[in-house]
């Protein structure tokens, strides 16, 4: 059943890609139009029946009743007073970014129909080439309401994801952007630092434990420098306590306080057997 | 072919298990005997035919031709001198303890066929319920000789490895040390520090990435504190190392320098992609 008219898809990566995959699988959309940075993208979009109509200028969003944004969260702040322009006051808009207080608490200005999105799906990889109109299928949609969201543009949204498989929670921005700190944020340093401190000519030693931990570290750096910088302070204060239980495990290796150190470890085995 | 007329298998868990699994498929062993302290794992391993016969008594080893050390690092060191009065001299002996200096130095005195195996198979898992005879297939075995280690007694565990599937290449305990406390026991610290750290009420939001990057803090953790104090110095060295880059990335989150974090995280992406 059809949910739009005119969709378009700013960005179309890996998340905005996917999100026009599963629109025209469901037929959610009467027509769906991307806009890129990359001649490229458009054509691999094109081929792999993602959109209709494709161009690197903003203006082909006009009409749209849907603008979802789907670049990384410094571009879309960027281009959001140009988009507002040429898109009509009725359209609902939203955006796919990895951190939302930043974002919300400006595109909320500029849009009167905006709601944040968080589909917590994805992977290191990236591009229009691995998008699939599957990838949201059982995942968690966080979206992110303010005080100035209008219910039906969030019930709207909210339609949206379902259809596409997610289950949808909603939580204030800055409540998400803490969480996301943590679990996913926090991971993503860790990732990038651990395969940094690897002397390259130990990486041919490496087994699943180093390939797990560090999987991630193979994401996108400007993409990732974006989120860190967005939702810094939140990140200062995880990785202050992540850098307080290294020092504890460390501090119970330096004093070969073996019962400490079984205890930190059990706890933490614990923790991850729950999740 | 048969390579051993007696092997006995000190510690039947995940990889010993592994070990008496693959020989028997292989029809390595004329007989295989286990010992263990826990009377129900014998049980499991005699009901999966992984042996022939088990004791909880070291005596059953009496009359072995290779003895495979599979216990956890202290537990080997502890009852070294116990299995060496049992063995006969000419024993070939080995272990698979994933830390090899301590092990070695001491077991080399003790056993005048002995050397150290490290292969680099298991997972978080454990127990003789986990083991499979295909768990070396591909993986990467290191052996730890020293200026001691008989050629006969290197030349026979080399050609027990590659029997089971694995690749196998030597390196001094030292260095083995030094690179497993980078590509695998500072993985581990970072996975029980990073779940230590998210907040109970988070976990319900992991994504992929935190699952991945915390999935090895889900290993026994009595084992794991035995590793990291038998590999102590190189581990304190290694952390150091890992919270110098986590400070750096931190530091750039801090003074909003985006360029210089950017140019951490590609270097760090890069290193990832040639993994």
């Amino acid at each position: 059943m059809r949910l739009f008219k005119k969709v378009a898809i700013v960005g179309v990566g890996l998340i905005g890609g996917s999100i026009a995959l599963a629109m025209k699988k469901k037929k959610l959309a009467g027509e769906i139009v991307g806009v890129s940075r990359h001649r490229n993208t458009l054509k691999l979009a094109l081929k792999r029946g993602a959109i209709d109509r494709g161009s690197l200028n903003l203006k082909i969003i006009e009409g749209a009743d849907l603008i979802v944004l789907c670049a990384p969260v410094g571009v879309i702040l960027n281009q959001a007073r140009e988009i507002a322009a040429i898109a009509p006051k009725s359209a609902i808009v939203t955006d796919v970014g990895s951190t939302k207080q930043a974002i919300v608490s400006r595109l909320d200005k500029i849009f009167p129909r905006y709601i944040g999105s968080h589909p917590l799906a994805g992977s290191q990889r990236r591009g229009i080439l691995n998008a699939q109109s599957d990838i949201f299928k059982g995942s968690l949609c966080i979206l992110t309401p303010s005080r100035n969201t209008h219910r039906p543009t969030q019930d709207k949204i909210k339609r949206l994801w379902l259809r596409l498989g997610a289950r949808v929670i909603t939580l204030p921005a800055a409540r998400h952007d803490k969480i996301l700190s943590f679990t996913s944020h926090l991971p993503h340093i860790l990732a990038f630092s651990l395969i940094s401190a690897v002397p390259e000519g130990f990486l041919k030693f490496a087994s699943t434990g180093l390939r797990d931990t560090t999987r991630i570290a193979a994401s996108e750096s400007e993409l990732w420098s974006d989120i860190f910088l967005s939702n810094r302070k939140n990140i200062l204060r995880s990785l202050d306590i992540l850098q307080n239980n290294l020092g504890r495990i460390k501090s119970a290796i330096n004093k070969k306080d073996k019962r400490l150190l079984n205890r930190i470890l059990k706890q933490a085995k614990d923790k991850r057997d729950r999740l």
